[in-house]
Protein backbone atom coordinates (compact mmCIF):
# COMPACT_ATOMS: atom_id res chain seq x y z
CA UNK A 1 0.00 0.00 0.00
CA UNK A 2 1.53 3.43 -0.98
CA UNK A 3 0.09 6.04 1.66
CA UNK A 4 -2.88 8.42 0.40
CA UNK A 5 -1.74 10.45 -1.86
CA UNK A 6 -3.43 13.98 0.42
CA UNK A 7 -1.59 12.40 3.42
CA UNK A 8 1.53 11.80 1.80
CA UNK A 9 2.29 15.40 0.40
CA UNK A 10 0.92 16.63 3.47
CA UNK A 11 4.33 15.06 4.91
CA UNK A 12 5.88 16.36 1.90
CA UNK A 13 5.25 20.03 2.85
CA UNK A 14 5.95 19.32 6.46
CA UNK A 15 9.36 17.92 5.56
CA UNK A 16 10.57 20.70 3.81
CA UNK A 17 10.25 23.04 7.28
CA UNK A 18 13.85 23.45 8.88
CA UNK A 19 14.59 20.67 11.39
CA UNK A 20 11.69 18.33 10.57
CA UNK A 21 12.34 14.88 9.14
CA UNK A 22 10.87 12.84 6.89
CA UNK A 23 9.43 10.83 10.62
CA UNK A 24 8.57 14.11 12.49
CA UNK A 25 6.45 14.88 9.30
CA UNK A 26 4.41 12.09 9.34
CA UNK A 27 3.74 12.03 12.78
CA UNK A 28 2.78 16.09 12.80
CA UNK A 29 0.49 14.90 9.82
CA UNK A 30 -1.41 11.96 11.45
CA UNK A 31 -1.71 14.37 14.69
CA UNK A 32 -3.41 16.92 12.11
CA UNK A 33 -5.87 14.19 10.72
CA UNK A 34 -6.78 13.40 14.12
CA UNK A 35 -7.38 16.63 15.67
CA UNK A 36 -10.02 18.94 15.24
CA UNK A 37 -10.76 20.81 11.67
CA UNK A 38 -11.28 23.81 14.06
CA UNK A 39 -7.93 23.57 15.40
CA UNK A 40 -6.44 22.92 11.56
CA UNK A 41 -8.24 25.64 10.64
CA UNK A 42 -6.67 28.08 13.05
CA UNK A 43 -2.99 27.01 11.86
CA UNK A 44 -4.03 27.38 8.53
CA UNK A 45 -5.62 30.96 9.05
CA UNK A 46 -2.48 32.05 11.07
CA UNK A 47 0.33 30.71 8.28
CA UNK A 48 -2.04 32.72 5.88
CA UNK A 49 -2.20 35.75 7.78
CA UNK A 50 1.73 35.58 9.13
CA UNK A 51 2.57 36.28 4.81
CA UNK A 52 -0.09 38.26 4.47
CA UNK A 53 0.15 40.53 7.46
CA UNK A 54 3.54 41.41 7.93
CA UNK A 55 6.37 43.01 5.73
CA UNK A 56 9.90 44.04 6.45
CA UNK A 57 10.16 47.38 8.25
CA UNK A 58 11.46 49.93 5.37
CA UNK A 59 14.43 51.46 8.13
CA UNK A 60 15.44 48.27 10.06
CA UNK A 61 14.21 45.26 8.09
CA UNK A 62 13.31 43.73 11.30
CA UNK A 63 9.62 41.98 10.63
CA UNK A 64 6.61 44.53 11.19
CA UNK A 65 3.07 44.75 10.35
CA UNK A 66 3.23 48.49 9.24
CA UNK A 67 5.60 50.24 6.74
CA UNK A 68 7.71 51.08 9.70
CA UNK A 69 8.21 48.13 13.04
CA UNK A 70 7.12 49.90 16.08
CA UNK A 71 11.08 49.86 17.69
CA UNK A 72 11.71 52.28 14.81
CA UNK A 73 8.77 54.66 15.81
CA UNK A 74 8.98 54.55 19.47
CA UNK A 75 10.08 57.71 20.84
CA UNK A 76 11.00 56.02 24.29
CA UNK A 77 13.86 54.13 22.71
CA UNK A 78 17.82 55.71 22.89
CA UNK A 79 17.97 56.99 18.52
CA UNK A 80 21.39 57.09 18.91
CA UNK A 81 22.08 54.16 19.24
CA UNK A 82 21.64 50.84 16.49
CA UNK A 83 22.04 47.12 17.10
CA UNK A 84 23.34 45.07 13.87
CA UNK A 85 21.82 41.60 14.20
CA UNK A 86 22.03 39.29 11.59
CA UNK A 87 18.28 37.79 11.73
CA UNK A 88 14.65 39.13 12.92
CA UNK A 89 14.77 36.22 15.65
CA UNK A 90 18.09 38.06 17.37
CA UNK A 91 16.00 41.06 17.81
CA UNK A 92 12.81 38.85 19.45
CA UNK A 93 15.68 37.28 21.69
CA UNK A 94 17.78 41.01 22.93
CA UNK A 95 14.17 42.26 23.44
CA UNK A 96 13.38 39.42 25.89
CA UNK A 97 16.60 40.95 28.23
CA UNK A 98 15.57 44.05 28.49
CA UNK A 99 19.07 45.31 28.37
CA UNK A 100 18.78 47.22 25.26
CA UNK A 101 16.68 50.23 24.71
CA UNK A 102 18.07 51.80 21.06
CA UNK A 103 17.35 50.74 17.61
CA UNK A 104 18.14 48.06 15.27
CA UNK A 105 19.18 47.19 12.04
CA UNK A 106 19.21 43.22 10.80
CA UNK A 107 21.09 42.51 8.17
CA UNK A 108 19.56 40.10 6.81
CA UNK A 109 22.09 37.33 7.35
CA UNK A 110 26.28 37.69 7.56
CA UNK A 111 29.07 37.44 4.64
CA UNK A 112 29.25 33.76 3.46
CA UNK A 113 30.42 34.03 0.00
CA UNK A 114 30.73 30.10 -0.19
CA UNK A 115 27.27 30.03 0.35
CA UNK A 116 26.71 33.16 -2.31
CA UNK A 117 25.93 35.42 0.45
CA UNK A 118 27.88 38.64 -0.60
CA UNK A 119 28.01 42.10 0.64
CA UNK A 120 24.98 43.58 -2.21
CA UNK A 121 23.02 40.53 -0.65
CA UNK A 122 22.94 41.93 2.65
CA UNK A 123 21.33 45.29 3.91
CA UNK A 124 24.44 47.05 4.54
CA UNK A 125 24.04 49.97 1.93
CA UNK A 126 20.70 50.70 3.93
CA UNK A 127 22.50 50.45 7.36
CA UNK A 128 25.10 53.47 5.71
CA UNK A 129 22.13 55.50 4.65
CA UNK A 130 20.80 55.50 8.35
CA UNK A 131 24.44 56.53 9.23
CA UNK A 132 24.43 60.01 7.03
CA UNK A 133 21.32 61.57 8.84
CA UNK A 134 23.70 62.37 11.99
CA UNK A 135 21.58 61.04 14.55
CA UNK A 136 23.37 57.94 15.16
CA UNK A 137 26.13 57.85 17.90
CA UNK A 138 26.83 54.49 18.51
CA UNK A 139 26.80 51.20 16.53
CA UNK A 140 26.58 47.83 18.55
CA UNK A 141 27.65 44.90 16.78
CA UNK A 142 25.39 41.83 18.28
CA UNK A 143 26.07 38.81 15.12
CA UNK A 144 26.94 35.32 16.58
CA UNK A 145 30.04 34.57 17.37
CA UNK A 146 31.15 32.54 14.47
CA UNK A 147 33.47 32.83 11.40
CA UNK A 148 30.75 34.08 8.97
CA UNK A 149 29.54 36.35 12.13
CA UNK A 150 33.15 37.95 12.60
CA UNK A 151 34.08 38.36 9.13
CA UNK A 152 30.98 40.21 8.93
CA UNK A 153 32.00 42.59 11.64
CA UNK A 154 35.31 43.05 10.69
CA UNK A 155 33.98 44.17 7.15
CA UNK A 156 31.91 46.36 8.92
CA UNK A 157 34.11 48.17 11.46
CA UNK A 158 36.41 48.83 7.88
CA UNK A 159 33.57 50.29 6.30
CA UNK A 160 32.22 52.40 9.07
CA UNK A 161 35.76 54.01 10.07
CA UNK A 162 35.05 57.45 8.47
CA UNK A 163 31.70 57.75 10.19
CA UNK A 164 32.12 59.49 13.79
CA UNK A 165 30.57 56.71 15.07
CA UNK A 166 31.30 54.73 18.20
CA UNK A 167 31.35 51.09 17.08
CA UNK A 168 31.06 47.84 19.81
CA UNK A 169 30.78 44.83 19.91
CA UNK A 170 28.91 42.44 22.21
CA UNK A 171 30.97 40.80 24.70
CA UNK A 172 32.49 37.36 24.39
CA UNK A 173 32.81 34.83 27.59
CA UNK A 174 31.69 32.28 30.11
CA UNK A 175 27.89 31.87 29.55
CA UNK A 176 25.96 32.73 32.60
CA UNK A 177 26.00 29.01 34.85
CA UNK A 178 28.36 27.81 32.31
CA UNK A 179 31.66 26.02 33.78
CA UNK A 180 35.32 27.09 33.73
CA UNK A 181 36.06 23.49 33.26
CA UNK A 182 33.99 22.31 30.64
CA UNK A 183 34.11 26.01 28.61
CA UNK A 184 36.08 25.26 25.24
CA UNK A 185 39.73 27.14 25.17
CA UNK A 186 38.19 29.51 22.58
CA UNK A 187 35.48 30.90 24.94
CA UNK A 188 37.92 30.95 27.51
CA UNK A 189 40.54 32.56 25.95
CA UNK A 190 37.89 35.60 25.00
CA UNK A 191 37.04 35.93 28.60
CA UNK A 192 40.59 36.83 29.44
CA UNK A 193 41.09 39.50 26.45
CA UNK A 194 38.17 40.90 27.27
CA UNK A 195 38.24 41.20 31.23
CA UNK A 196 36.70 43.81 32.84
CA UNK A 197 38.53 45.85 36.05
CA UNK A 198 36.62 45.82 39.29
CA UNK A 199 38.92 47.55 41.20
CA UNK B 1 8.99 45.20 22.45
CA UNK B 2 6.05 42.52 21.73
CA UNK B 3 6.49 39.92 18.73
CA UNK B 4 4.50 41.35 15.97
CA UNK B 5 0.66 40.03 16.52
CA UNK B 6 0.23 37.64 13.56
CA UNK B 7 3.58 36.33 14.27
CA UNK B 8 3.17 35.58 17.67
CA UNK B 9 -0.47 33.69 16.98
CA UNK B 10 1.37 31.44 13.95
CA UNK B 11 4.13 30.14 16.72
CA UNK B 12 1.05 29.87 19.15
CA UNK B 13 -0.54 27.65 16.43
CA UNK B 14 2.64 25.88 15.62
CA UNK B 15 3.55 25.18 18.68
CA UNK B 16 0.34 23.20 19.48
CA UNK B 17 1.96 20.49 17.46
CA UNK B 18 3.37 17.30 18.92
CA UNK B 19 7.09 17.55 19.65
CA UNK B 20 7.18 21.38 18.61
CA UNK B 21 8.02 23.80 21.82
CA UNK B 22 7.73 27.71 21.74
CA UNK B 23 11.67 27.80 20.17
CA UNK B 24 10.97 25.64 17.05
CA UNK B 25 7.76 27.04 16.40
CA UNK B 26 9.36 30.90 16.34
CA UNK B 27 12.58 28.92 14.21
CA UNK B 28 9.54 27.38 11.83
CA UNK B 29 7.45 30.41 12.23
CA UNK B 30 10.73 32.71 11.07
CA UNK B 31 11.38 30.43 8.42
CA UNK B 32 7.67 30.87 6.84
CA UNK B 33 8.13 34.29 6.73
CA UNK B 34 11.46 34.68 4.62
CA UNK B 35 10.45 31.66 2.05
CA UNK B 36 8.50 31.99 -1.19
CA UNK B 37 4.93 32.59 -0.54
CA UNK B 38 4.55 29.90 -3.25
CA UNK B 39 5.83 27.64 -0.73
CA UNK B 40 3.88 28.43 2.08
CA UNK B 41 0.83 28.56 -0.18
CA UNK B 42 1.81 25.10 -0.99
CA UNK B 43 2.21 23.77 2.81
CA UNK B 44 -1.10 25.63 3.95
CA UNK B 45 -3.19 23.70 0.74
CA UNK B 46 -1.73 20.46 1.49
CA UNK B 47 -2.85 20.69 5.31
CA UNK B 48 -6.30 21.79 3.96
CA UNK B 49 -6.70 18.90 1.31
CA UNK B 50 -5.17 16.82 4.05
CA UNK B 51 -8.32 17.36 6.32
CA UNK B 52 -10.66 17.64 3.62
CA UNK B 53 -9.83 14.34 1.69
CA UNK B 54 -8.64 12.02 4.01
CA UNK B 55 -11.39 10.43 6.26
CA UNK B 56 -11.10 6.61 8.51
CA UNK B 57 -11.94 3.71 6.42
CA UNK B 58 -15.14 2.58 7.33
CA UNK B 59 -14.09 -1.21 8.03
CA UNK B 60 -10.48 -0.95 9.37
CA UNK B 61 -10.48 2.57 10.77
CA UNK B 62 -7.30 2.89 8.20
CA UNK B 63 -6.73 6.32 6.87
CA UNK B 64 -8.34 6.33 3.41
CA UNK B 65 -9.72 8.85 0.77
CA UNK B 66 -12.70 6.74 0.15
CA UNK B 67 -15.19 5.24 1.88
CA UNK B 68 -13.11 2.07 2.00
CA UNK B 69 -9.50 1.85 2.22
CA UNK B 70 -7.25 0.32 -0.33
CA UNK B 71 -6.41 -2.44 1.65
CA UNK B 72 -9.63 -3.37 2.36
CA UNK B 73 -11.34 -3.73 -1.04
CA UNK B 74 -7.80 -5.43 -2.56
CA UNK B 75 -8.36 -9.03 -3.45
CA UNK B 76 -4.97 -9.36 -3.47
CA UNK B 77 -4.57 -9.54 0.04
CA UNK B 78 -5.09 -12.31 2.27
CA UNK B 79 -8.71 -11.53 3.83
CA UNK B 80 -8.49 -14.27 6.04
CA UNK B 81 -6.05 -12.13 8.33
CA UNK B 82 -6.46 -9.26 10.47
CA UNK B 83 -3.75 -7.47 12.40
CA UNK B 84 -4.89 -5.19 14.86
CA UNK B 85 -2.88 -2.08 15.26
CA UNK B 86 -3.10 0.66 17.66
CA UNK B 87 -2.72 3.92 15.08
CA UNK B 88 -2.63 4.45 11.43
CA UNK B 89 0.77 4.85 11.51
CA UNK B 90 1.42 1.59 12.59
CA UNK B 91 -0.34 0.34 9.38
CA UNK B 92 2.18 2.81 7.44
CA UNK B 93 5.44 0.93 9.31
CA UNK B 94 3.99 -2.68 8.63
CA UNK B 95 3.28 -2.15 5.47
CA UNK B 96 6.98 -1.35 4.93
CA UNK B 97 7.93 -4.16 5.45
CA UNK B 98 6.54 -6.30 2.46
CA UNK B 99 6.34 -8.93 5.05
CA UNK B 100 2.69 -9.29 5.82
CA UNK B 101 -0.18 -9.43 3.01
CA UNK B 102 -3.50 -9.78 4.86
CA UNK B 103 -6.11 -6.85 6.44
CA UNK B 104 -5.63 -4.02 9.56
CA UNK B 105 -8.21 -3.29 12.13
CA UNK B 106 -7.08 0.50 13.69
CA UNK B 107 -8.20 0.59 17.49
CA UNK B 108 -7.54 4.41 17.84
CA UNK B 109 -5.69 3.63 20.92
CA UNK B 110 -4.85 1.35 23.47
CA UNK B 111 -6.71 1.21 26.99
CA UNK B 112 -5.34 3.41 29.28
CA UNK B 113 -8.18 4.51 32.15
CA UNK B 114 -5.83 7.08 33.67
CA UNK B 115 -6.15 8.79 30.67
CA UNK B 116 -9.87 8.20 29.80
CA UNK B 117 -9.17 5.48 27.10
CA UNK B 118 -11.73 2.63 27.96
CA UNK B 119 -13.11 -0.25 25.89
CA UNK B 120 -16.08 2.35 24.40
CA UNK B 121 -13.34 4.77 22.88
CA UNK B 122 -11.64 1.81 21.15
CA UNK B 123 -12.69 0.14 17.95
CA UNK B 124 -13.05 -2.93 19.42
CA UNK B 125 -16.98 -3.69 19.16
CA UNK B 126 -16.48 -3.25 14.96
CA UNK B 127 -13.65 -5.64 15.09
CA UNK B 128 -16.25 -8.25 16.68
CA UNK B 129 -18.39 -7.04 13.80
CA UNK B 130 -16.29 -8.12 11.61
CA UNK B 131 -15.30 -11.54 13.01
CA UNK B 132 -18.48 -12.75 13.13
CA UNK B 133 -18.75 -12.81 8.83
CA UNK B 134 -16.87 -16.19 9.72
CA UNK B 135 -14.31 -14.50 6.79
CA UNK B 136 -11.53 -14.46 9.19
CA UNK B 137 -9.80 -17.14 10.31
CA UNK B 138 -6.59 -15.71 12.69
CA UNK B 139 -6.02 -12.13 14.00
CA UNK B 140 -2.28 -10.75 14.74
CA UNK B 141 -1.99 -8.30 18.11
CA UNK B 142 0.65 -5.80 16.92
CA UNK B 143 -0.08 -3.57 19.46
CA UNK B 144 2.92 -1.52 21.38
CA UNK B 145 5.35 -3.71 23.76
CA UNK B 146 4.06 -1.55 26.80
CA UNK B 147 2.43 -1.95 29.73
CA UNK B 148 -1.39 -0.38 27.96
CA UNK B 149 -0.51 -2.63 24.60
CA UNK B 150 -0.29 -5.43 26.72
CA UNK B 151 -3.21 -4.69 28.94
CA UNK B 152 -5.01 -4.38 25.34
CA UNK B 153 -3.59 -7.13 23.98
CA UNK B 154 -5.02 -9.12 27.14
CA UNK B 155 -8.13 -7.46 26.72
CA UNK B 156 -8.76 -8.78 23.50
CA UNK B 157 -7.51 -12.33 23.89
CA UNK B 158 -9.81 -12.76 26.56
CA UNK B 159 -12.77 -11.27 24.42
CA UNK B 160 -12.13 -13.17 21.40
CA UNK B 161 -11.41 -16.41 23.14
CA UNK B 162 -14.66 -17.28 21.99
CA UNK B 163 -14.23 -16.79 18.36
CA UNK B 164 -13.44 -20.08 15.77
CA UNK B 165 -10.25 -17.66 15.06
CA UNK B 166 -6.42 -17.94 15.86
CA UNK B 167 -5.07 -15.50 17.72
CA UNK B 168 -1.27 -14.49 17.63
CA UNK B 169 0.95 -11.83 18.92
CA UNK B 170 3.90 -10.58 17.29
CA UNK B 171 7.24 -11.40 18.57
CA UNK B 172 9.27 -9.78 21.38
CA UNK B 173 12.92 -9.81 21.24
CA UNK B 174 16.07 -8.98 20.35
CA UNK B 175 16.09 -6.26 17.78
CA UNK B 176 17.68 -7.05 14.67
CA UNK B 177 21.27 -4.86 14.68
CA UNK B 178 21.36 -4.92 18.57
CA UNK B 179 23.47 -5.70 21.24
CA UNK B 180 22.67 -8.59 23.62
CA UNK B 181 25.14 -7.31 26.09
CA UNK B 182 22.94 -3.71 25.98
CA UNK B 183 20.05 -5.51 25.67
CA UNK B 184 17.45 -4.62 28.60
CA UNK B 185 17.01 -7.99 31.05
CA UNK B 186 12.84 -7.78 30.06
CA UNK B 187 13.94 -7.80 26.49
CA UNK B 188 16.43 -10.57 27.16
CA UNK B 189 13.79 -12.43 28.96
CA UNK B 190 11.10 -11.90 26.21
CA UNK B 191 13.58 -13.51 23.65
CA UNK B 192 14.32 -16.40 25.76
CA UNK B 193 10.39 -17.42 26.02
CA UNK B 194 9.98 -16.53 22.54
CA UNK B 195 12.91 -18.95 21.18
CA UNK B 196 11.94 -20.93 18.04
CA UNK B 197 13.65 -24.23 17.58
CA UNK B 198 15.67 -24.95 14.79
CA UNK B 199 16.64 -28.51 14.70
Amino acid sequence: MLIAEPLQKAIEELSKLPSIGNKTAQRLALHLLKTDKDNVDLLVKSLIELKEKIRFCSVCFNISVEDTCDICKSQKRNRAQICVVEDASDVIAIEKTNEYNGLYHVLGGVLNPLEGVMVDSLKIKELMARLNSGEIKEIILALNPNSEGDATSVYLINSLKDYPVKISRIARGLPIGGDLEFADSATIGRAFIGRISVQ
